[in-house]
């Protein structure tokens, strides 16, 4: 598709101060677009969702006759776009640092839209196996954990209640590009529950302390068991601070902890997400390979 | 031990100046110490180690006709200091600010000579379970690694070659105490080779390629493999952006890949070694429960 011969040079001008405005909460809901950041999440946007990349910003070395995109790494991502109806922008380095300063000489701008996922529209395997987080807040964590279960091989990511906004580019960084390959959802806890109850998804919740009525199983035991490990499932972690609250964990078919061997009081989120997923995937790997 | 009636209130007084100059590596050359920032850090640096901590800083509030330790959680971590040789000194927030914006009020001197530990004085168990980290230059991921190898309840940590400062405080403090609860070495790389053979445990690389000859094999067959996770062992992981290169895998007995299930193309450095040595731990614990 149409690559623009104008170069964009103003990092002043509307164009650039409205893209620019897309790292805030307000710019993106204003324009229902959202940012992409650096080379390795905009190759993963262009090729595995084309469908949701509108521009493409990239940087254009002038020292030369015809101006030449900086570097092969972008060159071949460019020529990837060229498939889909995606127009590219040549900007300076000037323009594109302006905009963004984790960009590395490449941007892209999505349709928030586009990117929604509605829960009608996830197709689910048997068994499938879903990651969901109750309230994140932390873009970072939220990145890391949808990187996990992507990794995990996961069906869906389900973010529920209250939790940042996964078009936040600091969360699209940290997904690494796991934001495009995998669908996350967003639902309230009610909403959440009744979808797994409709979907004959068991609902286990991780953590440490369980309720008083119920202590946490220990996740070894779970691994064992290899009718469970198989089964399909929901993994419903906790805020960063607060973890699940009990009426939560009451809705929860299995509280589930990660035991600690040694004198670590706790692992941080986006690591427990990571054990407990990867550890379930792997376990029910095993008698397949 | 003794607290010091003086309140230090003087943010450009040569004592504050020299301890905030601990953040640097120059700072701590110069002086043999190190800072341990925040409560968390403070207190599990207090608790396991307080050989190690020589002087603490507390802010006090002066509201009141005798000054108070700003809040309940800072004043039990200086009532327990108060068990061992260590010099409290109240001082203003803005003194602690000036030194550390990472203090939240409490910050320590530790004496890096005592905190280092010498291969001969390392006493490990039958099996030993080792975490190795090679060329890991990322502060944060350093922390990272320590805190996953004290959860998977390793017996130590080696950090092979040229590695970061593990005194560096943005290493304490992505450790969450973790620095403070096991021994953390360094070897070359030679060393590290000749030793694991002398204490006749076995290198695992945990290597995502391999050697031309050696295709890594995958990490659930390993975990189904009840002998080998038992066996005395060092994990090795390579440097964050490079890995391992061959001359150092053809020296592992073996090398083992963690599996990606969906389309992720890789897992950060603080992950693979959590979720690596997690797994080997809880495949471990799995018959002894």
């Amino acid at each position: 598709m149409p690559i623009n011969a104008q170069i964009l040079d103003n990092p002043k001008s509307d164009r650039v101060r409205r893209i620019a405005d897309l790292a805030r909460a307000k710019g993106r809901e204003r324009s229902g677009r959202f940012l992409i950041e650096g080379p390795q999440a905009v190759r993963e946007a262009v090729t595995w969702r084309p469908d949701v990349v509108q521009d493409l910003y990239v940087e254009v070395s002038q020292a030369l006759e015809h101006p030449r995109i900086i570097s092969s790494t972008l060159e071949k991502i460019v020529d990837k776009s060229q498939d889909a109806t995606i127009y590219v922008h040549q900007c300076t380095g000037e323009v594109i640092r302006h905009i963004s300063k984790d960009a590395q000489g490449i941007l892209a701008v999505g349709n928030a839209r586009a990117m929604h996922t509605d829960v009608e529209d996830v197709e689910l395997q048997e068994n499938p196996q879903i990651a969901a987080f109750w309230q994140v807040r932390d873009p970072g964590n939220a990145g890391t954990v949808i990187r996990a279960a992507d990794a995990a091989g996961c069906d869906a990511v389900i973010f529920v209640d209250d939790c940042v906004d996964q078009l936040n580019p600091k969360v699209i960084r940290s997904t690494v590009g796991s934001l495009f390959h995998i669908p996350v959802l967003q639902m309230g806890t009610e909403e959440f529950f009744s979808w797994a109850a409709d979907q004959h998804v068991d609902v286990w919740a991780a953590d440490v302390y369980g309720t008083k009525e119920r202590k946490p199983e220990s996740l070894p035991q779970v691994l064992a068991d290899t009718a469970a490990v198989a089964s399909g499932k929901a993994v419903l972690f906790g805020n960063e601070a607060r973890g699940l609250e009990p009426e939560i964990l009451e809705q929860c078919q299995r509280i589930i902890s990660i035991p600690l061997y040694g004198k670590a009081e706790s692992l941080n989120l986006g690591t427990s997400a990571a054990v407990m997923l990867m550890s379930l995937a792997m376990s029910g790997h095993i008698e397949t390979m």
